[in-house]
């Protein structure tokens, strides 16, 4: 077996000019930075990316190892520099809807002329095309159109969403990702020296990929079987003797068994009134009453260790300020914890472990999001004038 | 500008042996199938991936295009031909818990030694290593141990989860892909050749990448008031006078006064209760009802119109069923609907648009999933029995 002697992360190298602002843009620039790109953030010079002052924590986690510099593409010496860094960048990523980046000088054909290798992404709502286009959307509206957003409780009602994770904007940054790790390995195969590319994603669409399973399911089971699916019978949270929460994921028929002679009640193993996981997900609202009953019994830590004593799949509900605490999460060393700056820092790493392909976990350079401006004099200072530009 | 003349997706040639089964695995590898990989499922002779008759719409959803061998890796005979099939691969990717794939002669010591350019990726629930390594778990369970499910609505009552979407598992495979392509790039760096590279991935760990923003937010704001933020104050779905229901997605303070002016509230915009969206969250309850109330007025597509006209976030709520007919899906191009086969096809395809990376899509030959073994005499006749293998 070769040995890796790789010292350096995957995309070190690379350079990666970045208009976008908020959440799905930065999010998926700093899985790129997590590779070892240098990420060049290229801000507004009133305030620069909202995030820094709308959701100064989130705007840390998402920043991390990242340049900043600020330029007014309204201006022709600023749009000037922007081409100068074009000019040296293998990557360039905007999230405005579709026509803006055209008018500050910015469509994938004005920066192609200037550097025919350079990969341009656009992250959009919707996509370039299309008659949703033009269309303002907040995560929300694209899970509404893909059919992600969960069933009423009662009828009349509106549907369920889900608040923790904004799942479209979080995908579409991991589609956009993986599409431009795609185009660098075209690029880095082409005898030819590589050409650019030009990537199109959307959140809808990324949300609609995540529909993958539930709406092949629908088209069989149809809508109101579907809606029921692994929202009970064995799969869900309950609440021990203590009043906290713990996770029982018993879908399997193996599991349902141990499950059952784990608590004590092995006559429901026995039951062929819950024998399948289709009866136990439509007759949910017994079953779990039920085992919600014997839950209250012991407290929550009791639950988990007897669980997983019996191989089910169980777990604690933690909330967001406990999870840095968690032993998984602790022994994962994928959570940066940082009280020391301005904003607190609670951030997490590229969610593998693949030596020599990340920057490793104790780059200390890495942690803290940069000033506004911060490099304006290390990567503006040199920037051709326009008159002088190639 | 340099003309893009690939006539090939970006992974035509690559080769990936996925022992996976169920959701992440194969959903990861569909993605690389996607994109041109040969994808050769290895499954168990008796019955293989249980996706094929557990959720036989899933499993044809996320196994499209992708070549079917049987292999019984107990059997001396049989791992001889995972071996030739491993020498001749770029990725191999296994989904079993830690300790599983080493058993049956398939460890990344094992198969390196045979190739050591292999890409070889592990996804699992925990990781490899660390304290929950062995635990079984299903997607409920990572997402409350990362702090992602939703506070419960009354103290004391469960917490929510949300059904619609397996998060943990789609974000694992989405990391996995990402992981991938990263190696793949690396490896075609390399002046040497390229080595190979060992990827461990957990589900839990992928989830957690994803609380990145609200993690941060909790250090900030506190648990309390993190819990609240998106779920309501004009941020949530709506019923319309004909029981259909609407997403509305006004966070920016701008969003939320062309939201009052256009439903004929400019009351609301004025009043200082609702000026900011903290206030609009904290107040969610009262103001949700309010607008609720105004909702209840007209029909939905009337309230889309009139909305969209207003350039305020809103959309349509999407039954599963209902999503093949929206017009931004159709446009799209990205969802496969075929119901000629044995199972309901609704499939999505790489969710981006970038010409010359991913298969086009009118390919028809990669629309549907392997009949089990279809390919054992195409891909295994020539493999060398265990006496003669080198």
């Amino acid at each position: 077996v070769r040995i890796i002697v790789a010292e350096r992360a995957v995309l070190a190298g690379v350079r990666v000019v970045d208009l976008t602002t908020l959440l799905p843009g930065p999010y998926c620039t700093q899985l790129l930075a997590d590779l070892g790109a240098e990420v060049i953030k290229v801000e507004r010079p009133d305030g620069g990316d909202p995030a820094r002052t709308l959701v100064p924590a989130t705007f840390a986690a998402v920043n991390r190892g990242k340049r900043s510099v600020t330029l007014d593409l309204r201006q022709d010496a600023d749009r000037a520099r922007l081409y100068a860094l074009v000019r040296t960048a293998d990557v360039f990523i905007e999230g405005f809807r579709p026509g803006v980046a055209a008018r500050l000088g910015a469509s994938y054909e004005q920066l192609a002329a200037l550097n025919d290798r350079l990969i341009y992404c656009s992250l959009s709502g919707y996509g370039q095309s299309g008659p949703a286009r033009d269309l303002p959307g907040h995560d929300l509206n694209y899970l509404g159109v893909v059919g992600a957003l969960d069933a009423p409780d009662e009828p009349g009602t509106p549907p369920r969403h889900w608040a923790s994770v904004q799942m479209a904007d979080m995908a579409g940054a991991l589609f956009a990702a993986n599409a431009i790790l795609a185009a660098l390995l075209r690029r880095a195969l082409d005898p030819a020296g590589g050409a650019g590319a030009y990537l199109d994603v959307s959140l809808a669409g990324a949300a609609l990929s995540l529909m993958s399973s539930r709406l092949s399911a629908a088209r069989l089971l149809g809508d109101d079987l579907t809606a029921r699916l692994l929202r009970g019978g064995g799969y869900r949270a309950f609440v021990g003797s203590d009043g906290r929460a713990f996770t029982v994921g018993a879908i399997e028929d193996a599991f349902w068994r141990r499950l059952c002679i784990a608590i004590g009640r092995p006559d429901l193993a026995d039951d062929p009134a819950w024998a399948t996981f289709a009866q136990r997900t439509r007759g949910a609202a017994q079953l779990d009453a039920l085992l919600a009953a014997e839950f209250a019994g012991r407290p929550r830590d009791a639950w988990i260790a007897l669980l997983r004593a019996a191989d089910v799949p169980v777990g604690p509900v933690n909330a967001p300020s406990e999870v840095e605490h968690d032993p998984f999460v602790t022994a994962s060393g994928l959570l940066l914890a940082d009280d020391a700056g301005e904003a607190p820092l609670r951030a997490v790493r590229f969610p593998a472990r693949m030596p020599g392909l990340a920057i490793p976990p104790d780059a200390p350079d890495t942690r803290r999001a940069p000033a506004l401006g911060a490099d304006n004099a290390l990567l503006l200072g040199a920037a051709d004038p326009p008159e002088t530009g190639t």
